[in-house]
Parts: structure tokens; sequence; C-alpha cells
């Protein structure tokens, strides 16, 4: 049989990682696709350049930085908007909800993977997501899978093992695949200096670490 | 009841001029988004702000020629490939597909569209495109319009009326609504003095004018 070709999005945050080096482990030919939608963490791409290379996976990176002015309202791509700290899950994360970044980002790379001869996108949706971003439920993954399956003549299948799992499974999983964690990015604030350790995704992560055993290699500020 | 809130992909060709029409018929709040994905004939995009400026209705561009060189191949986005003449429903049409454009545009429709408040996303994609364009089939827009019911926590719905129709029935209906035809473009070469008269999109609108028994106003060069 011959070796599955999957495109992966990747942000170069913790699950989008560990998504790559199971890729990579299952032998599979990985393809990586970035996405630069005007986040303010734009040092998360970094991150995914640098593990591309030390993997030897081609990556590029969509600029989708001309959507900010339609996808207004965002703390993720507005200055304007504060970004808020506390627990990643809770009501005033609402305001880091790009619209519809999901399926613009899977559409994308769709056709992406459709024009490198791809037949597997994949994406690090997670469980914890959900109470927060509609895209990342599990009913909506499935759909829109239905959807790319026809956006072709051939169809592109859709894979997010990770869709029920929570962030402690990946991070368990990621040790166990060897990932130099210390080479992701969470925060949502993206200072150069190191993870805030105070917004949602810093919460979350270390939450993360601590619920799954696995010593946490990440330089907080706070 | 209120009036329904549609955002409208709007290109400045016939297909989606009647559809905009046939919105602002129905007395629904008009928004329209038009896309320069880099495709060759942006004087489109000339005429779909013009139409939108004499309907009243708000227009914006959404900018994704960042997107050509991620999605290469197509005659569309690519100078080096040449815009076959002949039959739009013929297989020399297909160097004209670029991959997975209408996701992408419907995803970041359906962006803008929740940010603005529209509840409904409409296209105008119809019968006639479905030989060549696997994702205007009925059964990919079905699909799609079950993942953008998902894709927020208030459900985003895809109208898409044509369909079903051929492109003779949308010039008798836009004749019926009095659309300006001579104010749309369908000419994949995008010459300045006119419509070519002889890439498929031009042999298909001709044909489409004789067969609904409409005077075709279009000034051919050849």
């Amino acid at each position: 049989m011959n070796a599955k070709n999957v495109l992966v999005i990747y942000s170069g945050g913790l699950d989008s990682t560990v998504l790559l080096y199971h890729y990579k482990a299952q032998g599979c030919n990985v393809r990586a696709l970035g996405v630069d939608y005007g986040q303010r963490h734009v040092v998360e791409l970094e991150f995914a350049r640098r593990n591309c290379e030390a993997l030897d996976i081609p990556f590029t990176v969509a600029d989708l930085r001309s959507l900010a002015a339609l996808l207004p309202g965002s703390s993720q791509t507005s200055s304007d908007v504060e970004v808020p700290e506390g627990h990643y899950a809770s009501e005033s994360m609402k305001v880091t909800v790009v619209p519809n970044r999901n399926m613009i980002m899977l559409a994308v790379a769709a056709g992406h993977a459709i024009a490198h001869k791809c037949e597997t996108v994949a994406f690090a949706a997670h469980n914890g997501d959900h109470a927060i971003y509609p895209d990342c439920r599990s009913e909506f993954v499935e759909q829109l899978g239905k959807a790319l399956a026809l956006c072709d003549w051939l169809p592109v299948t859709l894979d997010s093992p990770f869709v029920t799992w929570t962030k402690s499974e990946i991070v368990a999983y990621g040790a166990k695949l060897g990932v130099h964690f210390e080479n992701t990015w969470s925060c949502y604030k993206g200072g150069r200096n190191g993870h805030c350790g105070k917004c949602g995704t810093c919460v979350e992560r270390r939450e993360a670490f601590a619920l799954a055993g696995v010593p946490d290699p990440t330089y907080y500020t706070v």
C-alpha cells in the first residue's frame, strides 16, 4: 500500500505539533500549512517553521491577513479588542472567536491539498475547544468532512483524530511520540519573552501538563 | 416578519447579478461580497461595484489574491495557463477550475455574514456548472449547507436558488426582473474592449440568451 499523503493544518501550537508527529510516526508523506490570519501570536508560525524544518516537512503559510477587515470583532484579529485572562473554556473567551475561522482554514487547506495531490487534510481540533468554538464541535467537523468528500472529483478526506480527546490526552500522547513541547506555542498574547501564563490558552496548557503528569518545559513569565 | 438579511456572493457576472435582483425584489436586506482571487477578469468586479451602487447595496471585496500561489494550475489564477476556447461544459474547460474555489468563497462569505449579522449566504451556482466544477454540484452545496448550519452558534443558511436551473432560465428570469445585462460580465479573457465571444463562458452566455429568446445586449469583439 502506498503511504498516505497528508496535509496537516499546522499552527505551531501544542495540539497541531503532536498531530504532525502522529502522521510522521505512521510513515505518511506529510505537508504542513500554516495560516496567517492576522493573529497576534505570529510567534506561533516561527515555531511552526522551525519544527517543520527539523522534521523535514514542507511548510507553506497561507496569507489570509487581508481577511481581518472582513471578519472583525475578535481579539485574535483586532488589536483594539483586549485578550481576556482566565480559563480557556469560560464565557469571556468568546471574544477570541474569529467568525468561521475553521471552515476558512479547512477550505483553503483542501484547495492546497488538491493542488499537491494530498488525499487527506488533517487538523487538531480537540474536545476542550468545543465550549467556545462552534466550529470545533465534532458534528461540524463531520458535516464539513462530507462536503470535502464532494469538493473535487477525487474525494478529500478530513481527519481530526483528536476531536474527542482532552488536551491532557494530547500531551500524554505527544510525550510518547517524543514531541519537543518547548518548541510549541499556545499563548494568545504572543510575547517574545515567553508564555504569559495568564490568558486562557496558557491556563489550559499548564493544566493539561499537570493532568497528564508530564513535565511542563514551557517558560511562563508569570 | 422581519426582512431576511442576505449576503450574496457577487462576482459581477450574469448569474450573480440576477441573484442580487432576486433578493432585492423580495424585499430582503442585501449585502454583497466580491472575491478577488487573482482571476484574470477583474473587470467583473468593476461591474459588480457599479451595480451595487445603482441598487444601493453595500459591497465589499475579499482580497484572496495571496492564495493564488497556494492554488496553482488554473487558467483563472496562473497567467502561464492559456484560457481555452470552445464550449463551457467541455473537458477542455477543466483547466479553469481553481481547486476548492467555492468552498473557500462560501467559508469566507459565511464569516463575513456572521460578522454582519446576516443569517443567509446566497450564491449563484447553476445547473450548467456541474459538468466541470465539482463544487457546483447540488450534492456538494447540500452538504456544505449542513456544515454552515453548524459553523456558528446561530445557524448560517446557505441559499442557492439557481442550483437546478439552466443559464437560459436565469436569463429569462433576469429579464423579468429588469436586470441590466449589459452591465454584467462573463468573459474569462477579461479584455477591456468587450467580451471575446470565443471562450467557454462567452459561448455559454450567447447560447443562454438565444435559448431564452431574450435580446443579448452584450458587445462581443468577435
